[in-house]
């Protein structure tokens, strides 16, 4: 009855300490150094870890992802066919709501500009937009994407939000589905992307996107914001649109390639807001503890929560 | 019946344009040039201007300050003994509550930091508060102290405030008084001025108070923002708590001299985020709509709303 921590990028020390701390009855291995016998492995906590260590424990029986994102896993061969659980820690929805709002308020309210300004020593009002005039459009609506909704909604601001499938929250006009997503883009001044990374996702926030956002909005043209997934935009794109004015900002937090590489364009344009992976960064106590209480309630019969969809990608 | 314009610093013309659309039975006079016999004027629409304008009137029947503040008609001997009225703009509180929640996020999230690293090319994530362990305390608990407090609980904030007399706002704790003025500041990393600038207020925020501001509270130090009246804070004392470290950082959108000279240290202190006075412009629309709806309803035979206590000072 063994459980597994299997990470790479992340010193798998902590997390395991942290494990035993919660669930001291249990024994905890590390791979690949400290995995023993495969056979003992109920269960495996994991980040970006090969799925050649998942299926050599042949008793496995479920998988839980240490971040929100489950691509690292999903995009692999071969993985074992247990049900395999998302992190959901209202820590990490919170800390994304933040990150969010800063950078929508920063836009709306012309940070970049006045901070321009204060580095010449200017004092020069601008006018300011009404947050009711400026239209926020979310991609991605489940749990993250609702809650920063709602702190947008309580601001003021006129948002809309799309899925794959409808949803429907207060004070948000929700678009579902393909046929939807252009009218979702046309109405959409500040395009907040939030959704996995999936095959259908990958590359998706490309030129042809960024030129379908309007150019008449109370902002003067369109910000995009990235919390998401960088695999779900094309940074070329990104960079030669607020080169040429199709975008007038963007804040990204996430990149195609991780660390964003020192020649990256995008570190150097005036209108661009970069920040290393951030936004949402997980307590690792709360990851702990929703993991051990899932894990208890597994075995007293309960179903697992927030289980992942292979076939959907998240 | 006239209704008397009387501003300085911004041009009367367009108030007035706004005004005769409203109310267009009226007779629209501007101070000085245009002003007509003075015991035509029954009510008076002010901003910055000299109390010998309003004692010109022997007919005055109540003045309307042009924005919240009423500080700049207070402040002046020999006003007339008739109903000072303060706007109260929805506009105006939406705005100073995204500008205080920008700020906030700001500096919980990091982004000057961030923003120098972006300039260096560095990617490097550092660990994050809890906006549950991030104590920020508004001074002044009026409409625009309440909506901002509203919104920063929404975000997990742990929100206290300070004001002269007993509040009871869901989620914030609530000192009043003098006495309970010191037990405020020792529990505060985040301090944000909304107080109105009174004899009471005048050079409030000063080194003894900054000093009181606990060092060990989860950003590392505390952080000021002010953007209430900059006659309420001393800058000089400001400045030196960001060289020494008394302060971690800084937001300031009000000054001792408006604009702020171009030879403030304030300016180039990295930790300082300087905007000239936009925290919370108000749409003079919106401004005109509430002085004509007031100006209707008091000759129908209501009292006028907001009106100011001059003993109070707002």
């Amino acid at each position: 009855m063994a459980i597994l921590i299997a990470v790479t990028g992340w010193d798998a020390g902590p997390w395991a300490e942290r494990l035993r701390a919660r669930l001291p009855d249990r024994d905890i291995r590390i791979w690949p150094d400290a995995m023993g016998d495969p056979a003992d492995i109920r269960y495996a906590l994991t980040w970006k870890a090969p799925a050649s260590a998942l299926t050599a424990c042949p008793n496995l029986q479920a998988v839980f992802s240490l971040g929100a994102g489950v691509d690292h896993l999903l995009g692999q061969q071969g993985l074992p066919d247990v049900p395999i659980v998302r992190v959901v820690d209202p820590d990490l929805t919170g800390r994304m709501s933040e990150w969010i709002t800063l950078q929508v308020l920063l836009h709306h309210r012309q940070h970049l500009r006045y901070a321009a300004q204060q580095r010449r020593h200017e004092w020069t009002p601008h006018a300011q937009a009404a947050a009711r005039d400026v239209r926020v459009g979310i991609l991605g609506l489940g749990v993250l994407g609702a809650d920063a909704a709602e702190v947008l909604v309580r601001l003021g601001y006129r948002v809309a939000g799309w899925a794959r499938t409808p949803k429907d929250l207060a004070g948000v006009e929700c678009f579902a589905g393909e046929e939807a997503f252009d009218a979702f883009l046309a109405r959409t001044d500040i395009l907040v992307n939030l959704l996995p990374l999936t095959p259908q996702t990958h590359g998706l926030i490309d030129r042809g996107v960024l030129d379908k956002l309007p150019r008449d909005g109370a902002l003067g043209g369109p910000v995009f914001i990235n919390a998401g997934r960088g695999g779900s935009h094309v940074e070329a794109d990104i960079a030669q649109a607020l080169r040429d004015g199709t975008l007038i900002a963007a804040s990204l937090d996430v990149f195609e390639t991780e660390p964003l590489p020192a020649d990256s364009p995008l570190w150097d344009l005036e209108t661009a807001v970069v920040t290393p992976h951030i936004a949402a960064d997980s307590d690792p106590d709360a990851i702990i503890d929703y993991v051990a209480a899932q894990i208890r309630a597994f075995e007293a019969g309960a179903d697992l929560e927030n289980r992942v969809d292979p076939a959907r990608g998240y």
